[in-house]
């Protein structure tokens, strides 16, 4: 199944959308504005999933918002989670960062309000705040059982299904607060989407995972393509890590950390500029795009 | 006013807390599980608090919970945010991490879910998981008035108030993950309290700030004892830091940091250990304590 949240006709809907990605179906979800989020708890509790509440309709005739728009609460992040990512890293000022012989991920955390839409606007901070923003295109995980100490063994039976997300990072700001909890947590920072896919569907632990930047006026250019299975830390031990003494609750999301091919790997770095697009595209779950503006 | 949480007659109450501790007044409150936050969101509209609901009650009738036991989000804090502090860790591992010529903030998050009661237990993980937690007294503002881009000249005006908050840490978590956020984040490990003063009644910006730890069968000791003057960064640059391109809201909490001696400080370092108690108390608020144990 594929959850998604639109907005059509000035409301919130929450519902399926078909594997062609063309058509959406309304579910009768009691809260419809916080997404895929309660059909997912109500799926743990062991509740069915609401009927149909509306007719199909094309996709293009609604506007897809995140399908986690006000998640539970913070996105846990795996950081350099891919080696030859974490290779082009090692002559940055994260060159101190790597994971020490693979024993430990890094694990930080992201505010669940900087959520934006799969084709939201991400909204840049001025130069005021920040010169040296960045995409991470990511792999997310979305918990649909939750648990603590949940051994690596069985962590895949904890999981609802898989997600897109864009883990917009202003690295300048996460030098300078040492923790990167700000530097990736401004408004808008998160990009989601299109939609969840169940587990039944994907195994995210061997999928595609693409990221073209999109320059105005310029061809798109392939600036990431990885596969999920070469991370240094697989799902279940983000799992199994995440929720070591902390209770993983049901709508909980893990991004899973980006392949190489970030801004900050050139040399001289590349930083997105407003007008920039980045489009991230995922085998089995399809593509979010996100222009970079200054807006508000 | 004194906000604060209760359970009593085996329902949640949030309700008005008597200047000398004595007494609480349960207010009709829509949301009591919710604490303060709700009421904090009311004035935040302009809208007044809502009646008494019910008789006053002897504080001693009733169990204390954290004014806000499920916050927005989670909770900002500050790293390395007294010079004696920062100073005493010069030679631990987290020596390379003291803040920068005093320029920039270290800034991280806790996950709200691990917010616990002024007199709950916080649960030890077991030694697998960590064999250094450590405990740090502080200050937490609480937000009253949202807002993003916050001058700090202005940024008093967006505080509602104060309370206690144990940011009870796991070192080496911390340092595994080389972001704080799990080792900071376990079940319980932020317990809060016992209220929430106004900032009519209290100004967190010189107050003072003692932790005791409690051994069993033994005599308090006083670990901690600081002044709120003495942050490096004082509250409103901390409220202008972590509002630069995230919006704040009303209920968000801001710990302050941790005056000098920490269990990590001593050499060797003194960690707590199951069945010790830590005492806070924080001048023109009240006190919390919480007994350390394997639990669950």
């Amino acid at each position: 199944m594929r959850l998604a949240h639109w907005n059509w006709g000035g409301r919130p809907h929450v519902g399926l959308l078909s594997r062609d990605g063309r058509e959406v179906t309304p579910l009768g979800a009691a809260q419809p504005a916080l997404g895929a989020l309660p059909l997912i708890q109500a799926l743990a509790r062991g509740e069915p999933l609401p009927p149909p509440s509306g007719a199909r309709l094309p996709t293009a005739a609604v506007t897809l918002g995140a399908p986690l728009p006000r998640p539970l609460r913070s996105v846990f992040c795996a950081g350099r989670n891919y080696r030859a990512h974490a290779e082009e890293l090692a002559t940055t000022v994260f060159r101190d960062s790597l994971p020490e012989k693979d024993t430990w991920p890094i694990v930080f955390t992201k505010l669940g309000e900087c959520i934006a839409g799969p084709y939201d606007t991400v909204r840049l901070p001025g130069a005021q705040v920040t010169l040296q923003i960045d995409y991470e295109s990511e792999l997310a995980v979305v918990i649909g059982r939750g648990g603590r100490d949940i051994p690596r063994s069985r962590a895949i039976d904890h999981v609802f299904g898989y997600t897109v997300v864009n883990d917009v990072s202003a690295r300048d700001v996460q030098v300078r607060h040492q923790q990167w909890d700000l530097g990736k947590s401004f408004d808008t920072f998160l990009p989601m989407g299109p939609c969840i896919v169940s587990a039944d569907e994907l195994d995210g632990r061997d999928t595609r995972v693409r990221g073209w930047l999109m320059a105005r006026n310029a061809e798109p250019e392939l600036r990431q393509d990885g596969r999920t299975k070469d991370m240094i830390f697989d799902i279940p031990t983000l799992i199994e890590t995440c929720s070591r003494g902390i209770t993983l609750y049901p709508g909980d999301v893990i991004a899973t950390g980006t392949p190489s091919g970030v801004g900050m790997g050139f040399q001289p770095p590349k930083w997105l500029v407003a007008g920039d697009r980045f489009r991230i595209e995922i085998d089995g779950i399809g593509a979010i795009e996100n222009l970079f503006d200054h807006v508000g």
